[in-house]
Order: C-alpha cells, then structure tokens, then sequence
C-alpha cells in the first residue's frame, strides 16, 4: 500500500518506473525521470524505508525539492503513527568544481563552507590545495589532507607550548611548517634565532600569498633579523646537526601527517617518524623542548603505538599531550610536548 | 568502453543489469545483487562518472569494500591519463539506532563520532536527546539541534562575557540554561544570586544525570546558597519582574535557537525573541549586560535580521559580537553582549 501510494507521485512526474527482483530483500524499484532524474525506492517487509534521488547538473533544484517534499508528504501520512523516525539529509554534490567534502582523520563524512578554490598544485612532492572557507578564511589542504586555516592559531598556539614557553633570547628549529604560522607566532617572540626547514617551496609560495593571515609578512623573505628558512629535506639538515653538535632550545614537529621525504630509507610512515624524533631529540638541549601534533583523539591506537615510540628513543624523554580544538578540523586533536628525562 | 570494462566486474559478482532510458543524458544502469545489494552507474558522454553502492544491514561490509575497490581500480586503468580527480566518500549509514548525522545550523552534512544514545525522551515542549561523542562527551540535543557537549565550555565562557566581567556580588538572571553549564560556572564567581527560569524539567533531569562534566552538581538541587532555578516559562516571570521593577547587573539570554513558550502570543521566531530581548532590557540596570548566542557566522542575513531588532527596542542600546569556536558545533558561532546606552 506504501508503494502504491508513492507511485501515484513519480505517475505525475512521469518518471518510469522498474521494479527490481531483490530476492526476498523488500520491494525495490527505479524510476528514471526527465534531465536524468533517478529516484531508487527500498520498502523492506519492515524496517528502514529509503529514498534517493538523483539529479543531475542544471536540473531544476526547486523541482527536485518539491518531489522530496511530496514524498516526505505522502509518506508521512500513509504510514501515519508507524514512522519512528524520518530523517532528510542534505544533498551530497559530486564533482563540483569547488569539492567540499574532507573527511576527517578518523574516516567522517564532514561538509565544509567551502565556496573557490584559491590555488590548486602540484609540486614534486604533493598536491597543494588552498580553499576559501566562508568562516575560517583560507584553507590549506596538502594531498587532500586539511593542514591549517587562516583561523587555526589555537593550532599554531598549541605546537608552541600555548604560551607557556619563554622563546625570547631561544635557539628555535622548525621542521616544515611552510604555511608560516609558527615562524610568524615564533619571531613575535624576540628569539635568538629560528631555523624553518620546509621541503617545499611550492607551499611556502602559495601560503605567502593566499594565508596571509595565518603568515602575515614572515614568508616575504626567507631570510629575517632572527630567521631563516631553509627549502630542504629537514633528514640530512638534522642529520648534519647531529655531526656538528648543534643544539636548539625548541624543536617543533610540524611535517604533514603522511610524512614526505626525498630520502629512499624511510619508507614507512612510522619509520620516518622515529627517525625524524631520534634526531630531533638528539639535537634538543638538555633543558629544551620538543613539540609535535599528535593525531585527531579519537585514533587512540595511532597515539598509543606513537607513545610506545616515544618510549623507545637513543635517550629516555618523558611527555606529556594536550587535546585541543582546531577549529577547521572538525575533530579534537592531539598535541605531545616531550623532553629529555 | 568504460561501460563494458565495468560490467565485467558486476558480472563475476553475478549482478543483474537493468539499462534506463535517459532521454540522451548518458548511460544509466542499476545492478542487483545478493543481499539486496544495488549499484548505480552513471556514465555521461563526458563530464562526471558515478557509481553509488548501496547494501543492505548485515551485509558483509568487506565483500562491498572489494567490490569498491575493484571498480576504482578498473576505472583508474581505464580511463588512464583522463582523470582528473577520483573521490571515495565515506558510506553514510541511514537508519542506525545511532544518528550520526546532525546538519550544522548553515544546512551542511556533517557525521559526529556518536557512539550511543544516553537519552531519548519527549518532553511537553521538545525531543530531549542526549548522545555521547567519542571527542565531546555527551552531547545534549533538543529538537535535532545539537545543543552543547560536555566539552563545550567555550560556548559557556562566551556567553558570560569570556571572563572579562566581574560577577562578585552581582544579580544574574539565566534565560533557559537547563544543562546548567552557566549556572555551574556562574555560581564559582560568587555572585549575590543568580535566577535561572528553564521551562523544561525534563531538560534538567536528563543533564543532572548525564551531562556532568557540564553542570558539576548545581543540577542536584534548584536552590543552593546564591542560586534559584525556576521550571517554568520565562515570559510571565519577565513579565512580573517588569511590573515589580526588578532589575539585574546580568541577563544571560541561552534560549534555544528555535524558540519554546506555552504563551500564545509569541507566534513567530522573531516576535518571541523581539518580546523576550525587550523584557530582557527592561530589567536591566543601567550598568547591566546582556549576553546572548546570536547563530552560526555564516547566516549573516539572520545576524544582520538581529542587529536590526537590536535597533528597534524602547530603550536604546549598543552591542558587541565575537565570533567563538564551540568544540560540538562544526561550524562558527556568533555571540552578542548588549548594554544600554
């Protein structure tokens, strides 16, 4: 009876209707319409009743809405007192030119206000997005991967310390943030001296012209009074340190998640990353600081095995980690301070 | 050619095609499967190719990931060298116990981390539903609007004047706060005596048992040393503290977006909330302030509706806004503090 009241509307549509033979599976049937138009139709013996509708570009949205409000319609009133729950998602839009869906790290389908793309690609290293957010400003996304946006400082804030280091006077070693915010947080501080040590010029471009609010002039030069930027594999950079003995105060992890190398030897993600923090610690004065995101907080196994990696470094360090909330990215997010015991 | 390399692929999995007419408007088939299963192809003369698979509950979600991942494949090679972007969405997962999916108050999809429903009731006002998020703790929603998690303080502290104000000694009047996030806060900074007026004590039962990360134990009881909760409809009491010519140093406006009322009068949005602004203001004192969640910063045509009212109240007044970042809500919010002039 369901059916057949539903069938009434896409007769009036002139949609054409195909049932198909789910074997025992409810009833289940197609109907094709004008402009490409497709509605697919589940009514299970019982259960979960489901409609999607199909449209096309430039099919008339209004229409559509209207079907989607006949048949929500109808429904509600064939099915009277036994509906426990109807729920109307959102349309997904695939393939527009301006893509607006970035899950999160732990697999969510998240929407985002996404309205132009700013600049779009690829360097010898990854592909780099920068996207326009009604709310957070620009975005930078590299290889699909949502990295900061113009209104992220509680990220930046937090890979610092949250305000609660002394930098003035501090010998400072970046690893990537070739969006600035850190160099542009850290030089505010009166330090000694920052090293930032970026990969990939091709970032470090487009992040001076399109994120200026989270770089402000930083990137201008790669050379500053109490500055300078490196455009290298941050690997033999620390590697050389290491030989020569140089040390740093603080050391800020900021390389993408899915790490990038021109070196052949890390091939696994989580080998970079001991490799990057065995270095990292051994160029870390006894008193200095390292810090580095962690991971979305719901990927508690990534942070346990991460933690467990911490535990098996050259030299003994303690941690501790913060959980806070950047705001495009959705999702709470892991910071570790670590030092040498 | 595309069609034919596909179709290989639906057959070893022993799915029955089905070719719609589409009037021109590329091809267009559904394939079924065991289980109920359903593919939908779209392949247009040019432009965006789609395929959507939907399965049933209890089908085996690895066989669908194969079946994925063996159409990526197969199209990857191809249309080698003619791709210009390939996208895989995570599923979305209709008719669970658990709703997932809780539209971001600009209308886009987003899927929360919601592992459970703590509690569901209905209310003679509204649907009173508290969920727990992996991230947020639990998450109060009231009529599908997610309303505060328990790792939201920032939307309390921002409704309270973001600790810039001075509550010491002060009178306070909480309008609605049935989780009793600002009342808990409130009550810290010893003020002389805060009224809070909440309509829905069903709203207060379920927070003081499962939001108490948010409320602490204020919940417990509706009158402590400087606090009176009130169950009942703001308006009247407004009303007769108007007649009275009672007066607060704070009014702290945390209604709900869409508004409740047993009074007949307030029929639409803005009149119930031109009525509770103008009630609000006149039993201000004139050093007083009025705090009051304003809407997501991306509906500025409402925000600009808002600031409109502001304008047109008997007594006049100015304003303030801060845009805050509040962990649940995906999306950012607009606070206002109003005082008179």
């Amino acid at each position: 009876m369901t059916v057949h009241g539903l069938q009434s509307i896409f007769q009036e549509q002139e949609m054409t209707e195909t049932v198909h033979d789910t074997e025992g599976h409810g009833y289940l049937a197609t109907f094709i319409g004008k402009n490409g138009r497709l509605v697919i139709l589940r009514v299970p013996v019982h259960g979960l009743l489901t409609i999607d509708l199909q449209c096309c570009e430039g099919d008339n949205i209004v229409q559509v809405e209207n079907l989607l409000n006949a048949l929500e319609k109808k429904l509600r009133s064939l099915l009277h007192g036994n509906i426990k729950r109807v729920k109307r998602l959102p349309a997904l839009i695939r393939g527009a030119a301006v893509d607006r869906y970035w899950p999160t790290a732990d697999g969510r389908l998240v929407e985002y206000d996404i309205d132009r793309v700013v600049y779009d690609e690829d360097s010898a290293y990854q592909n780099i997005k920068i996207m326009h957010s009604q709310q957070f400003g620009n975005i930078l996304i590299l290889n699909g991967d949502v990295n900061l946006s113009e209104s992220d400082l509680p990220y930046t804030q937090a890979i610092m310390g949250r305000g609660k280091e002394n930098y003035a006077g501090k010998e400072v070693l970046i690893l990537g943030g070739g969006d600035g915010g850190i160099l542009s947080e850290a030089v505010k501080l009166k330090p000694k001296m920052i090293t930032m040590v970026e990969i990939d010029q091709m970032v470090i471009d487009g992040c001076r012209t399109h994120m200026r609010k989270t770089c402000g002039s930083v990137l201008d030069n790669l050379k500053g009074e109490c500055y300078q930027v490196l455009v290298e594999d941050c690997v033999p950079v620390l590697k050389k340190y290491v030989e020569e003995g140089k040390t740093f105060d603080y050391v800020i992890n900021d390389l993408t998640a899915v790490p990038i190398s021109t070196a052949p030897e890390e091939d696994s993600t989580w080998e970079f990353l001991q490799l990057i923090l065995d270095l990292s610690i051994k160029v870390l004065r006894p008193t200095g600081k390292y810090f580095t995101q962690g991971n979305c907080a719901n990927l508690t196994e990534a942070l346990a095995l991460y933690e467990e990696q911490l535990g098996r470094l050259s030299c003994p360090v303690d941690f501790s980690k913060e959980v806070v909330c950047v705001p495009s990215y959705m999702e709470l997010w892991v910071f570790y301070t670590v030092w040498k015991k």
